[in-house]
């Protein structure tokens, strides 16, 4: 059994559906820091909860970068969606021709002795209106590159395909399936 | 001798000018949690450093809260500065009637042994554009309740009297006062 350390269920169904192992949800705060990447608030966060938790556990931190806004929301998307939502970064993006955005997803992996991080990018753009209602936080707002559909239009599993999250899920499913198999 | 514990030299030299006593500088990193409020922050910040620094010191954390944004940018003022900046703040505030903003300013002092907290709050809103170039961050699109003048337009002995900073420093100098006065 492994656990997921979040408070946030669509990234646990999320993951969930891809891993395939055993895994469970377990809702501990743990503080995040003010850091210049996801990296850094993973394994500050990873340092926190090691002599908390008993086993082998993960914790993922996700962020919009946009680059009209030198990386805003960034680390503190979470934040900003709580404050001024999609409707805030649509109003700051309005005029913009740049729209060029990144959905960034790290996964930080503890095995009981190190940590293991996995980083998935997903390339996209910032639509011009909030559209869909499906995912969570800045879903709607959001088109991955090769899609016309913002993560809001698109079911779990379509999302998945192409999204941060997905794509670093399925990089720590390989890390366990290839250490299950190790002599 | 106190040790202001801050890598921002503007408010540095906004707390010397109001505290008399020696004063010295430290520039060392701690970390910045993302937490719901300044207080939070920065007693995180003091735990951190108080092994590492010797005698007495303090650490100061700001932010600006905007109550039509929901009190962003708030306790991440400072990112939000780096990347969105004032013309990210005018343009979200862009046809917003109530403009209405606070500045606060939380001192955690550490006195070897407890911590001490000073609050400071300086009411105003959110000028309708950028106006002057003193100070720093936020100063040039923050009016403070009783002036008509952005901080930004304001020297530091003036900017002082009305700000959060000038209000939390004035009550870390009474307590030291106090201090000393005690048998």
């Amino acid at each position: 059994m492994i656990y997921f350390v979040t408070s946030n269920r669509h990234k646990y169904e999320e993951v969930k559906k891809i891993i395939g192992y055993e895994m469970e949800m377990v809702s501990m705060p743990y503080p995040e820091i003010q850091a210049d990447s996801l990296e850094e608030v993973a394994k500050y966060g990873i340092d926190y909860l090691k002599d908390k938790i008993e086993g082998e556990f993960f914790i993922e931190d996700s962020g919009l970068f946009i680059k009209a806004l030198n990386g805003f929301p960034g680390v503190f998307s979470s934040y900003v969606f709580k404050t001024i939502g999609n409707e805030g970064i649509i109003r700051l993006m309005k005029g913009i021709e740049d729209r060029k955005a990144e959905f960034v997803s790290v996964i930080a992996y503890y095995d009981d002795d190190k940590i293991h991080i996995f980083k998935g990018i997903c390339k996209g753009k910032i639509a011009e209106e909030i559209r869909g209602n499906k995912g969570f936080g800045y879903d709607p707002i959001f088109i991955a590159e090769g899609s016309n559909k913002t993560f809001g239009e698109m079911e779990m599993e379509e999302k998945n395909k192409y999204s941060h999250r997905g794509k670093s899920a399925r990089m720590l499913k390989n890390f366990l399936k290839n250490r299950l198999n190790q002599p």
